[in-house]
């Protein structure tokens, strides 16, 4: 058994690397530039030479390495096929294990980045010690990463856990990126912050700070911790959306605890105050004392979950 | 490896019990009474002697079994133990494996009676042939069990597939059952149905067959029908609620297959008519293509599940 392991994770841009002992400590962390042309032919080649030169610098043998772990952006199954391809990096469907050990012969997993970075948080982060999970990632967008027993949901498409697209509101009449109205995404990420703030500062002329300077889901948040009574109603009105669309994926899944990560997330424990009275009201008795934590390992959960593919014992 | 298995489904007034060859056949069934009496210690003994006398009666030896499967009316984990007990039946928290295999020396798994009858109808019913399945019970509530790559999702508390209780209309005046109000159980069940045509009766007098003799799910989708306005409008708005929010589901877990069962399921095809575009215009894109199908097995669907639990090979 290997004392080590490495977590890839694949991004459009950068390929984000760690080296990682068995408890999950990361000893080394370091980035190799993605390379997409050619549908992206020499990305795992690329990879497999930085670890190869790190395991050199290290005195680390294929003997003592657990093996690796890949996030990638695309939809994954449990066999670490990459089914449809990842559009972002140029990649068309593959058996991402079997290429990548051809270059290192040690047990290699792939799973999608974002069910990677939540399986990272529970691993080693907000959702350390849990193994029914959701992480939630309230960035441009809303994603989920769903976690039960300890794996990753990936759902018939790869496309469970797009809790962004819980239907929330009727009487919504702009577009969501999928092209449905009224998606909570539309509300609880950060330009969802924005729209419900335009619209708030709209209604009427009451003096507030979000009027000052570039609006923004930080703004907002900032402002709310200044005292400001208008920046407040934004915020419990993306408190009612999020609690109400985490309460429809607590009464599905019922998990022990939401992680919440993404830039909004920033706004800490000030946002999960908003959120648990809701998220608690409009969820099921026996689900309701789910609990509420902030995400901790920012950009670097991909890794950790990568790295947690192949150390991580339930 | 044994040919034969039992599929017990433990209710509040019967034992359902089925002897299944390993091709999954119901070869004979049966029930006997729940004696609910001294917490209901005389269950399990009771379900053992009838067992072994029809073990006995088809010339069956214990090497010839390959094991009981048990479906219970409470929260069950994943090793068989009954989390809270089981307040219909007067259990108390007890490892039904393990109190079980006492009698009959057999490998003995239990789950959940909803769960099981989920896994059931997986197995041999509406969701043959599928492995990542939600099955959505529309009767006095609205229940749902929760399949993913042929396992029963339970969840924390056991209280996974609570999907009768998403939250879906914040003007609801009336409260369900669970305390809150607007859950999808209050317009999706059999009396959901009901309140749903007493209040578009309530509106103005169009004559409707709905309006004479007894108003039940039943007396509104034969009106439906028989071509009856009124009764279409009640279903197109049952449809609505209950597209939305199979289609929250579906952003979740991201299923193959919803399979709908219970008595308002008896309305038939023209309810997944209903269903089917209200669904698919609520789902992310990726999760569109999820089917719907009819629920196959009825009452028995439980005493499959519970054999299934263990003759089932994924």
């Amino acid at each position: 058994m290997g004392n080590y392991a490495f977590g890839v994770d694949i991004g459009g841009t950068t390929v984000k690397i760690g080296l990682f002992d068995r408890n999950g400590c990361v000893l080394d962390k370091w980035e190799i530039p993605t390379v997409k042309d050619n549908e992206g032919s020499s990305i795992l080649p690329d990879v497999a030479q930085s670890l190869l030169e790190k395991m050199k610098e290290k005195g680390i043998g294929e003997d003592d390495l657990e093996g690796i772990g890949i996030g990638v952006p695309g939809a994954v199954d449990s066999e670490g096929t990459l089914v449809s391809g990842a559009v972002n990096i140029g990649w068309k469907p593959f058996n991402i294990p079997k290429v990548m050990s051809a270059y290192i012969n040690v047990p290699v997993r792939a799973a999608n980045d974002a069910n990677a970075a939540a399986f990272g948080e529970m691993w080693q982060g907000g959702g350390k010690g849990y193994s029914n999970m959701v992480a939630v990632t309230l960035g441009t967008g809303v994603g989920g990463g769903i976690i039960v027993n300890g794996d990753i949901i990936t759902g018939a498409t790869g496309a469970a856990g797009e809790i962004g697209h819980i239907h929330m509101e009727d009487s919504e009449t702009e577009v969501c990126g999928c092209g449905n109205k009224g998606c909570l995404e539309q509300y609880a990420s950060a330009t969802g912050v924005v729209r419900l703030a335009k619209r708030r500062l709209a209604q009427d002329d009451t003096p507030s700070a979000v009027r000052k300077g570039t609006l923004s889901a930080k703004s907002v948040f900032d402002a709310v911790k200044d005292g400001d009574e208008v920046a407040m109603q934004i915020a419990e009105q993306f408190g009612r959306y999020l609690g109400k669309g985490l309460a429809a994926v607590a009464n599905v899944v019922n998990p022990e605890v939401f992680v919440i990560g993404g830039g909004v997330s920033k706004a800490g424990d000030v946002l999960l105050d908003l959120v648990k009275p809701e998220l608690q009201k409009y969820t099921f008795p026996a689900s309701r004392n789910v609990k509420l934590a902030l995400a901790q390992l920012g950009n670097d959960a991909g890794i950790y979950g990568a790295a947690g593919l192949i150390l991580c014992e339930k």
